[in-house]
């Protein structure tokens, strides 16, 4: 299920012949004069390992990058010095505040009936418990209806959500609001299910809310087996106390930077396409899939422009925003301060889902300019593109697009191998393909250089 | 390519029908008197979930079971006490020394270039480092011989061996002996990329040596991914300096015990059919592959006659050793407690290798012994096994074996599958397949009964 990747950096794929690659499928009239370009662009990113190379140096030298942390203060000082060296222009770092939230030291073990220590990760934005821990006797529920359901039971305890992983959609809302339904009913801490698939023992962190008015529990994740390993006790109807100690701290907020890189467009600079991921990621790995892909795809789609002296005639703008993880300051930031030229966005395009295969490009706009990104898309199938499909945006782009009712696209991966690995130490480089990241970069250069070019920008 | 079951310990297998499952190969005359019973193990131990839950209930209770640790002690008292209510007979714990080397706290970092936590365990029976921990530069090698050549650089480092995994036997030299190779050459710790294929930044513990004369020096394993992370920076030319903290320590030795329970034969019950597996594990999991399930199958394999009022010509012995992982001395203290029975063992027959599918039964003996057992292990061609293979024995079974020169057997599933999870947190009772164990308590039930039944013992 998982694609592992050689050790050396210096990975060289088997090069598509440029003929094979070059055969697209049946093309709107319109983007014939695009062809040329547009081989181009698939020929210098199909058989490169450049994005692969680069996103591996990005995890391997910073590791983790939460908000507030020195590692992404660093790793955007990094990117921003690095699209220079590309030839990027305007390189920039677009300062914000930020909240920074510290792990610190965590364990949990069971306490009764035999001691041992458990798998977690605490949920971002938790409080600390007191220094000697939360000790308190578990109960296990499937649902918020079993907790309400079992309401008399929950005061003094640990409640450990065990639900069952059918897609982060249904499961994630245990996540970010067991703590406040927990506390309600008088728990003392909460546990929940990791969300995301069976892994290894994997246990997948997140960010959690609490409500003004309900009282602060810490909140932590464990793994699918730690999950059902207690369940399996409770149901033999083994009395099980648990302890969970965790450190973690909410400090000030402290400065954190969207770093973004153009290539000014030659009859409209003011004309934005608009390219990113977010460049922040959870702490337990250097966010690999999620969403340093996303940044060096979508970063790499300008500089495979660069490389063969594209210039477009609008603006590629590359945006690596800060704090999607716990907090969307840097998307909020992007849109308050390109405010006024938010309806000068022709398109804004986010990768955050991974470039797993299969991977697919989605658009939400008005029926004219799908048309003509199908169309533009199209030119992709000798890739292995399918057609366009619904769903642009994201949480990124998202603010900025509404502003501006500027049309959106994403770039989206296979959500069971990215969720698989999604906010978990797993989530490095080794999962990643370096022929997937060439597609993709290949994908986004495409259609943000067809936006960019086209005579009139795409309608809204 | 884990395999994985649903949570409820009530697990419901679709019955295979007993007409089925009730068609042997060609069977050797000598055989004959044998089926009917040997269809009735068959038949009550396939679609019986029983050996999973029971699996489930001891590695759910009690966590790791490390050498010397509480938590062996009470699942050997639970064992010996669950054995009795079984039925099993002269249930007793054959009491002995075992080594107590107790983990404690641990952690590696990278200091520079960037700080950045990695996953790590340390090994079995390591030194701790100083409070403060050791922090050196990185060197990374791929096998002794670069180790050999590289010799001036060593000397105040910390040194990787980053030895892609070829195999269990290939590799684990590294874990075994990189502590003494590395010192040899003046390192300060050591790290070893872990043995076992990519997981999901899994890493492996396991058993290290240190050697009179040569210093000794804390060590540690890494996941592939922070392994092949470090030495992408290296490659970078990036300098590296790591930080290694360990507390582990090696406490005074203290008793554990064999557990040991038996169906004593009706005719010769001086005659011993041996099998177990043993009932130790590393710490980071509940060892349910390793070796839980072995002792469970041996043991169910017993359970099973006990079921059906089956009691052999011969004693059907169980045991349950202690301390495989880092001493053997439950294997050593059966062999010094039984060395007068020694030659009236008929049959030893070992599980350590997990009941991975394909699994298959081995044996190592006389050729007429072995051409005997051949055609007992074609009664399970049924039930998939494939013809006896070679390799009997083990390392619980060994020193009995040896002294009194006993026909071994062993049972092995994938050793892929086996070596996934091998030593790390991830061995938990989630990758194992109720209808594996059930078709291997069979296995076992069957060829134990017939060398426990047959007119006279296996010759050797």
């Amino acid at each position: 299920m998982l694609s592992t990747v050689p050790a050396a950096a210096s990975v060289l794929l088997a090069r598509t012949p440029a003929r094979a690659a070059a055969q697209p499928g049946p093309t709107a009239g319109w983007l014939a004069p695009f062809q040329t370009d547009v081989q181009r662009l698939i020929d210098a990113s199909v058989g490169s390992t450049a994005a692969w190379d680069r996103l591996a140096e990005l995890c391997d030298t910073f590791g983790g990058r939460l908000t507030g942390s020195r590692n992404l203060e660093l790793a955007s000082d990094w990117a921003a010095d690095t699209m220079r060296k590309d030839g990027l222009e305007q390189v920039r770092l677009q300062k914000t505040l930020g909240p920074r939230w510290v792990r610190g030291a965590e364990s949990l073990e069971i306490v009764t009936p035999v001691p041992s220590p458990l798998v977690m990760l605490g949920l971002g934005g938790s409080i600390a418990t007191p220094e000697a821990g939360v000790t308190a006797p578990l109960v296990v529920v499937r649902s918020f209806d079993e907790l309400n359901t079992r309401s008399s039971e929950i005061p003094g305890t640990i409640v450990l959500f065990d639900v069952p992983y059918t897609g982060y959609g249904p499961t994630v809302a245990y996540r970010a609001n067991g703590a406040i339904n927990a506390a309600r009913h008088g728990a003392v801490a909460v546990l929940v299910r990791s969300v995301g698939p069976m892994g290894l023992r994997t246990p997948h962190t997140g960010g959690m809310s609490y409500l003004q008015g309900t009282p602060r529990i810490p909140a932590a994740a464990i793994p699918i087996e730690d999950a059902q390993r207690l369940a399996r006790l409770v149901a033999r109807r083994v009395p099980v106390t648990l302890r969970l100690r965790m450190s973690a701290q909410t400090l000030p907020d402290v400065e954190s930077a969207n770093v973004i890189g153009e290539i000014v467009g030659r009859e409209h600079p003011e004309e934005i396409v608009l390219v990113g991921g977010h460049f922040d990621s959870w702490d337990p790995a250097g966010g690999a899939s999620d969403d340093g892909v996303g940044c060096i795809v979508t970063w790499e789609a300008a500089r495979l422009m660069k490389v063969l002296g594209l210039r477009p005639r609008r603006t590629v703008r590359v945006v690596l925003f800060t704090n999607e993880e716990n907090g969307l300051r840097g998307a909020l930031a992007y849109r308050d301060a390109y405010i006024e030229s938010a309806s000068k966005h022709v398109l804004a395009l986010e990768s955050d889902i991974g470039v797993f295969e299969p991977m697919r490009l989605g658009f939400s706009g008005n029926d004219r300019a799908r048309q003509m990104m199908a169309e533009a898309v199209d030119l992709l199938r000798p890739l292995g593109f399918p057609p366009l499909g619904p769903g642009g945006g994201g949480a990124d782009i998202g603010p900025i697009a509404q502003v501006g009712q500027v049309p959106a696209m994403a770039l989206a991966g296979d959500p069971t191998k990215y969720f698989q690995i999604h906010h978990s130490p797993a989530d490095t480089v080794e999962r990643i393909d370096p022929k997937e990241m060439a597609k993709a970069a290949a994908g986004i250069a495409v259609v943000s250089w067809i936006a960019a070019e086209m005579d009139t920008p795409l309608p809204r």
